[in-house]
């Protein structure tokens, strides 16, 4: 496993590599979520690139930057199990020099959803995917289906931009109980992690009262909201049945649709989804 | 020479290039300006790729997008003349499909000069070049010193976004009285066409004055406006002596600075600069 600790060290190596490259960017914590789309990149790569980078634009000043849990060690160690060909570890300074001033934005569907609850996460989000993606050149990009808006939003930037790579979703990592693996589940205290299921639980209900027939988005809303409510702890930010495309909500599911939720359990915000259809 | 009509035809022709690959954006209505970027690119290169597109989204709506001179065929045999490898001519349907809605922005040196006056060129001209960029992949991109401006935008965005490519900046090409070659310029009736050449003799008055030892930004200004306000036709947009990095107007030139202008000559706005030291 090779280390690039530089844009200058990442871009040298790339230039040697064997074609094509695997490529998943990372906010480091890894858990299993990661660990199984850096599997399924060196998979179907010679080489995968795994970059870990706490990406500051992407957090509001009020959130969580700061406090966003690093442990370098631990994470190289997963990625050399997992035969991981390069990781990219760039410092911000060397992300983001003085003066630094391009922004890249996907509009209409960053407006919904997340992006309207953190109106500022997604214009970071395509901009450090959009250097990243110039610094690794990758032919496939990995994304969870976890984050299912930066999913499309990233696919929205690729296709518009031309860029020459795929962008690969892969299905979303759960612990036993249903709880989506994410970095953020650390902050959870004992209790909210008992609760926190209760997310997937409300997901599944949607899909199950999907698969039994129901097409009115807002009945499967406020089944979900009702479910949810039981967990005094839980204070929900959105839940949303929302069209696949243009993530805006639907009154009646054609074809299939976006069901996905933010929910705040104690300190930590937690997000999941589900595809209905 | 080969011509490719859509984005996935000039991506299939991209694929068999030798390297490395030079590229000429324009909007077509060639002169001989784009003729000696094409020249320097041919030279420089195995393969130089020419794309034709007139791009609508660095228009803004009163600006003259439907009446931007078009001549393709001309455009064509000039081409061909000068050796270019490829020509790329995409429609808007190809480069803009429905929903597109990706937009790259280069922020702070946008506000200044062009972008004041035309506040949503810039980003139309760093959209449609990302996207060009992506689509032919060049390792050298020839822009002229003319647009100074949208030279450093673009090499600002390039340096920020960690592109693969040299952004070479090359000489204004001047008609024998000193006007800037533009296909604006066709625009001129006769009167105005010879009163343009005053922009091109304010920058020499400019540069004279620098060489004597005048470094009072304010005097220079003062200078070339003077001399410009001797042609009745002849109506000033700005007259700048700015800082080459942040285009901010200077009061004392230290070491060097762009001095630019934009002047209405009747219909047609033009547009030209110096470099001084």
């Amino acid at each position: 496993m090779q280390i690039a600790r530089s844009i200058a060290e990442m871009k040298a190596l790339r230039s040697k590599c064997a074609e094509p490259v695997g490529f998943v960017p990372t906010m480091g914590s890894l858990h299993e979520g990661h660990l199984e789309l850096v599997r399924i990149a060196v998979r179907d790569n010679p080489v995968a690139v795994v970059s870990i980078f706490v990406n500051p634009t992407q957090f509001a000043p009020d959130e969580d930057y700061k406090a966003y849990p690093r442990d370098l060690d631990r994470d190289l160690a997963m990625l050399d199990q997992v035969k991981t060909g390069i990781v990219f570890i760039p410092d911000s300074q060397d992300m983001y020099a003085d003066g630094y001033n391009t922004w890249v934005d996907v509009n209409g569907i960053t407006g919904k959803l997340e992006g309207k609850a953190r109106p500022t996460h997604f214009r970071g989000v395509t901009t450090v995917c959009n250097k990243l993606f110039n610094i690794v050149q990758p032919h496939q990009a990995y994304f969870g289906q976890k984050d299912a808006q930066q999913a499309i939003v990233i696919q929205k930037m690729a296709a518009d931009l031309n860029m020459n790579l795929e962008v690969v979703v892969c299905p979303t990592i759960r612990e036993k109980d249903g709880l989506a693996m994410s970095s953020r589940n650390t902050y959870l205290t004992g209790s909210e992690r008992i609760a926190a299921p209760v997310l997937y639980r409300s997901l599944c209900l949607a899909s199950d009262m999907f698969s039994n027939g129901e097409r009115d988005a807002g009945v499967i809303r406020k089944a979900m909201i009702d479910l949810i409510s039981q967990e005094a702890a839980a204070k929900i930010d959105y839940v949303s049945v929302a069209d696949l495309q243009t993530l805006s909500e639907v009154d009646k599911i054609e074809g299939n649709a976006l069901a996905s939720l933010a929910v705040r359990l104690g300190k930590p915000r937690l997000i999941d989804n589900i595809i209905l259809g």
